[in-house]
């Protein structure tokens, strides 16, 4: 059977309907009573009522259950620096999986600038209206300043999904592929391809969760301090996992490696590296839509659990399995913050998803609507 | 019958849903076939095609049914500068009504700082997401300049509602009162109590709409250039209307005129003011939820026609009549703005709808959803 032409079906169906983001209304808005209460003259009520007490916004309003999925369009999927509008049909994908996943109110916003003050000024003004923002492809180094300002300047959750629930359903996955080969954290070498938002998030909640060796590298290879082509967020890395400075190519790095996690670009893995690697090696090839080398070839390698963040493939890896659940637990537990406790717990309550973890069953499929709502709970109780 | 208590039943069905603005999708999302279409890879095919061709946004994404319903709180129903979060309940009543009555997808958007330059700059970052721009509950003078200066940068329609959608219905008000009395808009005095931004905007949409005869009057009594407590709107309409630069007050204003329209402060008017009226005088008693003289003495001392913002008294005047409507229109058309030709082909267009005014009927109901599918079509038809 072929595969269906998913390209051509998506235009059609995005013309078809416009989009897929609509709204509605939870009050009935039949009769001059119904409009009484849902707006004049009985709307002056809960606005005098959180005029008094702002914390009554939260239960009164749609900022109690609601997220702002922000995005400047600068590196949207795969696809790079399309601009807003362009960026626009993710931004609303994001936003309807969070009311599929985890019932949460979300609202595409896409921007009109990608400098960093303009982004960080525009989240500040919108924020009074949503309980949390969800930062959505925006391109490194940018993304790193932006969500630090903003987590520093507002009282609500702040998280750039692209770092934070790519890293935490990575960590899910290699938590379950670990146990599949009989390794732990604590052993492994890992090795991280890509240094852009999701490969630094990844590395760092990795060291949070127990991992002690780590090799990260970019486009120049691996990450050292004093090397050229550093930023503030590789340097904080390098520092934490290079302190001799060692430099290297993939090859090298992967040389007796545990596990590969790339984030990078297709084909930059060859079956001989894979060969190179420690004994029943993890390989998450994860650059969209081409991995950095194809499940088949992998495994031909000797790979003993292979991820990518394909749908045809077994061990899909994507943020959906975290966002919405994610923020559930934010927004009912009242967060101001998302926390490296709540990521782990996040993590490993996905991992836990999976009661038996096999090579080709380390992650809940995409279409399980459960995870979200025990993430949810993992965090409300810590 | 006692009259419900809307102020309690507000606050109690908004607590117990969390407000009224809800979310959905327009495309399934159930299968691995539907995440596939809606979101990833799919979802690319959209992003790509935009990205070479950006008109096409406004077919593929919400862009092209949407509105942003944008305020900084700073002038809440009669509630005055209540901020951001306590104006959300009303935005959600305009956005949720934008369904209900044209099918708009309208989105609250409510803002940390009330200051022109910040306003403008968030209302442009956002606006990438939007087809059209509604402003509400901005005060004067600020949301002079804000409207302004959004109108000249941006390429979407802009449009304060306290401003244009009044203008609009309080015209189309009186086109129909001056049938019921046999009077025309060539003839009558027309006497506007209220400078801020819907008095304003009335007294000139009624002079394009043909009135050559107008005192307009802020707290200090009838404007004139010179006088002081003036603005640049206020001047740019007392030249327009005053260039003998009259003073006087309230009462001096209304004896002998035709027209009285408040958009001021609860008992302004006394009877006495009625009783030296021209004969069948027209009083928009507009304050709310006070009107400047209540239905029932006005009608004592000789008023042919009342109107107010009330819902339990004939006449209502209210913005809702006109917004979804005009907003469904401008989208269709793909309007870059709302023209004056616009704004009174609506006007006509709703006091059309009434099609034998009567002085108890000079409005539709509003629970009358049809109105804004004929003003719709009056603006796609321009």
């Amino acid at each position: 059977m072929n595969k269906p032409d998913y390209a051509a079906l998506s235009v059609e169906a995005h013309a078809k309907t416009m989009g897929k983001f609509t709204i509605g209304s939870k009050m009935p808005l039949e009769t001059k009573d119904d409009l009484a209460i849902a707006y004049t003259p009985g709307v002056a009520a809960p606005c005098e009522a959180i005029a008094k007490d702002p914390e009554l916004a939260y239960t009164l309003t749609m900022k109690g259950n609601s997220v702002a999925v922000v995005s400047d369009g600068s590196s949207v999927l795969g696809l790079g620096n399309i601009g807003p509008m362009a960026g626009l049909p993710v931004m609303e994908g994001k936003a309807v999986l969070y009311k599929k996943y985890s019932g949460i109110d979300a609202v595409p916003i896409v921007l009109a600038s990608q400098k960093a003050d303009d982004i960080v000024q525009a989240v500040k003004m919108i924020a009074p209206t949503f309980g949390g923002i969800h930062l959505e492809d925006i391109a490194a180094p940018v993304c790193f300043e932006v969500e630090r300002r903003l987590i520093e300047e507002l009282d609500i959750p702040v998280m750039h999904d692209d770092q934070h629930a790519t890293a935490i359903v990575v960590t899910a996955a290699l938590t379950n592929a670990l146990k599949v080969v009989g390794k732990s954290f604590a052993d492994v070498t890992v090795v991280v391809n890509g240094a852009g938002a999701a490969g630094i998030a990844i590395a760092n909640l990795l060291l949070d969760a127990g991992v002690t060796k780590m090799k990260m590298l970019d486009s120049r290879g691996i990450i050292a301090n004093g090397r050229e082509g550093m930023n503030p967020e590789k340097d904080s890395l390098a520092r934490r996992i290079n302190s001799e400075g060692t430099l290297g190519t993939l090859a090298e790095a992967l040389r007796g490696a545990d596990v590969f996690i790339g984030v990078s670009k297709p084909g930059l893995v060859t079956q001989d590296m894979v060969k190179s690697m420690a004994s029943q090696p993890i390989v998450f090839a994860l650059a969209n839509p081409t991995p950095e080398i194809m499940p088949d070839e992998a495994k031909a390698a000797g790979a003993a659990v292979i991820a990518t963040g394909r749908s045809d493939f077994p061990n899909q890896v994507n943020n959906v399995l975290v966002y919405p659940g994610l923020f559930r637990g934010l927004l009912d537990a009242r967060a101001s913050r998302l926390t490296s406790a709540m990521k782990l717990a996040a993590a490993e309550t996905l991992a836990n998803v999976v009661e038996v973890p096999t090579a080709d069953l380390i992650l809940p499929s995409i279409i399980d609507f459960n995870p979200a709502e025990r993430i949810a709970k993992s965090l409300r109780n810590l």
